[in-house]
Order: C-alpha cells, then sequence, then structure tokens
C-alpha cells in the first residue's frame, strides 16, 4: 500500500450505499460476531486487539458500544486511555500498554492506545521528532512481539472525520443533555490544531504499519459501524477456530 | 567483547586476591551503595534493573541478601521468577517481565529472568530454535525500551559455579538443616544436562549482549560478592546524580 494521505480519503460512505440495507447487514454481522467470540474464547489459540484512534467527536466510544459491545464481556475487555499517571509516566510509555494486552481466547480493545505517545504529544511537543522516531521503532517491536509470540492478530481502525462534522459533533455537546457529559471546553482548543494531528496521525500510519491501518470514513455511524464490523468478522471467520472437544 | 566461551572462563577468584582484604572492600561498597541508591531515589531520574541468572546452588539468593539486600527496600524491590502460572502462560513471555521493570528512581532485582524463557526451555525442548531466535530479538527489543525509553541501565550477571561446586552446594542442602528448605531432588535431574545449559547461556550471552553480560566467578562467595558489589557500586557512581534541591 502506498503511503496515506487523509486528504484524499473520503470521509463519507460510498454515493449511492442503501443506509438501511447496510445497517441490517452490520446487525447480522454483529449477530455472528457473538457466535465467533464464543469459538476463540473456547478454543484459546488466538487473541485479538483492537486499536480505536480517531479525533475528539469522531465516534470511538459509539464503536464500542455498538459493534463491539454486543459480544460476552467475559471474553471482550475494553481498556481507555487518559491522560498517564505519574506512576505510568516513572515508566517506559509502552509499560501502561502491554498490561493490558489481550490473554489467548480474549479480545482486547483499546480506546486510545500508545499511538498517542507519538501523536497528542507530538502536537503540542511534548514529544521531540528523535524520540518520535525512537518511539515508532518501539511500537513496531512491541506489536511484533504481540503478534509472534501471543498469537495476537492487531486491527487498528482510525475513525476519519472531516473537520466540518467534528464541530458539529463537538457542538452537540453543548446542547443535547445525554450528551453533555463529554463536552470539554479543550476540545474546541485541540480542534484548531487539526492539520497538526493529521500530519502526525498520517506519520504513524505510515511508519507503523505492520499490520496496516484501517481508515474508516466516519461521518456517518452506519457506515463507520459496518466497516468495522466487517473487519472483525472478516478477522476471526478467517482464523480456522474450531471448538477443542473434550479435554483428554 | 569477543565470543564467551564459558569453559575457558575461571570459576574462581584470581590467584593470591586476599579474601579478608577482599570482604573489607565489599563492605566499605555495600555501605556506600546504601548512600548511592538513596540518591538514585531522590533523584528521580535514572533506574536499574539487576538481572541474576545462574545453575542451581550458583548462590543468586546469597547475592541479593548480602550485597542488594542492604539497601533501602522501599527503593529496591526483588521479583523472583518461578515457573510461569496459567495466567502468564496466556500471554507473550515478556508479559510477566514488563509488569515488574522498574520506575524511575528504583532498583528491580530479578532473580532469574525472562531468559529462562530461552534457557530452561531449550534444555527441555519446550521451545524450539526457530522459537528461540525470535525471543532473543524480543528481548533485545525490550531491553532496548528499557534502556532508551525510561533511562533504564541494565546490569546482567551470570553466576558462574564448576559443576563440582554445584554438586557439594546441592549435597549440603541434604544434610544442613538451614539449608535443607532450598533441597529439591529435581535439581540433581538438572544438573546432568550441565553441557546443554553451558551452551544456552553462551548462545543468550552472545545473541543478547546489549548491554554486555558480567560473567561473575562463583565458586568462592567473597569473590562474587565483591565483583557484583563492585559493578553496581561503579554503575551508580557513574550517573552523575544530584540531590534535585527544592521543588519550585
Amino acid at each position: 500500500m502506498g503511503k496515506i494521505k487523509l486528504k484524499e480519503l473520503s470521509t463519507r460512505a460510498p454515493e449511492g450505499l442503501d443506509k438501511k440495507e447496510t445497517r441490517e447487514k452490520t446487525e447480522k454481522l454483529v449477530a455472528e460476531l457473538d457466535e465467533l467470540q464464543n469459538l476463540l474464547f473456547a478454543e484459546g489459540k488466538h487473541s485479538v486487539l483492537v486499536v480505536i484512534q480517531g479525533m475528539d467527536g469522531s465516534g470511538k466510544d459509539g464503536v464500542i458500544r455498538n459493534v463491539l459491545g454486543n459480544m460476552n464481556p467475559q471474553g471482550v475487555t475494553v481498556k481507555s486511555y487518559k491522560a498517564p499517571t505519574a506512576e505510568e509516566l516513572s515508566h517506559d510509555f509502552l509499560w501502561r500498554i502491554h498490561q493490558y494486552a489481550p490473554a489467548r481466547g480474549m479480545i482486547q480493545v483499546f480506546n486510545r492506545s500508545h499511538y498517542e505517545d507519538i501523536l497528542i504529544t507530538r502536537v503540542h511537543k511534548w514529544c521531540d521528532d528523535e524520540t518520535a522516531v525512537k518511539r515508532m521503532k518501539a511500537i513496531n517491536d512491541f506489536e511484533q512481539l504481540l503478534q509472534e509470540h501471543n498469537h495476537t492478530h492487531i486491527l487498528k481502525f482510525y475513525l476519519h472525520i472531516s473537520p466540518e462534522e467534528q464541530h458539529e459533533r463537538l457542538s452537540e455537546r453543548m446542547k443535547d443533555p445525554a450528551k453533555m457529559w463529554k463536552y470539554n471546553e479543550k476540545d474546541f482548543e485541540e480542534a484548531k490544531l487539526w492539520d497538526v494531528y493529521m500530519q502526525m496521525y498520517e506519520e504513524c500510519f505510515n511508519e507503523c504499519n505492520r499490520p496496516e491501518w484501517t481508515i474508516v470514513p466516519a461521518d456517518q455511524n452506519w457506515y463507520k459501524e459496518y466497516i468495522i464490523a466487517s473487519a472483525v468478522h472478516e478477522l476471526l471467520s478467517g482464523l480456522g477456530m474450531q471448538f477443542p472437544g473434550l479435554k483428554k
């Protein structure tokens, strides 16, 4: 795959795609995901790590709630990475990440992730370019470790929204009582740094691409959910999993 | 440094070295280590990882008790790695290791370590050569992560004893009431695999050598303790540490 340029990638569903039909497909996929996850857990051979990144308002929480949140929580855990604590900062940046790497049989979802250490930190210049390059190597090594040493399949999703859509969604948070808890005045400050964020995201997609990122057009929730449900379904159904039978 | 061949390296102190004098030097070093560790903790900039490996009876516990155990336990923690639990086995082999990586300001001692995953596991063929090579790369990446991303200084010690000395020490465990708790009949079985162990150790010294290993002649406890006290002292006193002064 060539270098990713976000401006060249649409944030919307392909022209003419039927919303209702797509939603029905997603529902079917999500129902099957529950069965596939049960098989993953029972077989206990593979593990799955789903990394979700995106700008504020890109709908990370929604994907977790509507697509990944319908599987059995005994086998699916979600870790949301916020600003690091003092204890976390006193270790290498992957220390708090590695602890939540999925055990075999498990699906682990990261709502934000180690990628913040080369995104927000670079945008605000808390991390210089030299350190960023070292971090990218460390991330690649770490993801290789999980893939090669624990049968971990990594899916990395970037929820790609337009700045206009973001502005609308952030503004909604000021008006809708059910969304006000998400409102943070700082989000509007961050939004002004849009172009720098896009540049840092592009570098991260291009440098940390084993496995490659899926850029998910995310202006419409129905399409975003379909793409992610499809990708997780494709992965799980391609693992050739089998129930292990009676233990001998 | 050239390739390490254990058979060519003495397990004893250099001829003519005075035992009493050396013990006095060690005592002085150990007393100073307590001060240096206090400074490390106060400054909170560097972290230290001390890895101790060696055959059964090589005196790992003694080093910890007599050399490293005299510092303030608030700033020095010891993790002994035993056979992995079911939960540990359901993750990559470095998962249980990374959790105990030292925070800045701390000294972490590993009594056995991630190296067992390319030692005992290879000797017993639980891990094939191809996996071992991948594990060595993962170990090098991991140690690089700690060194580059958390100011971690890694000291790796191999306690080098002769098979004859080992036999004597293991036999003592059957006779001395204060040592019987360490007796394990399986140790004698493992001892028969001496040559294979030496070969696996050599590969691990030669392949995972950033930083290089210190091969410690360990047939005499007084000399072993002197070498390790000296190495830790040299590291800490070379860090150019300073008390940070009043916070502003």
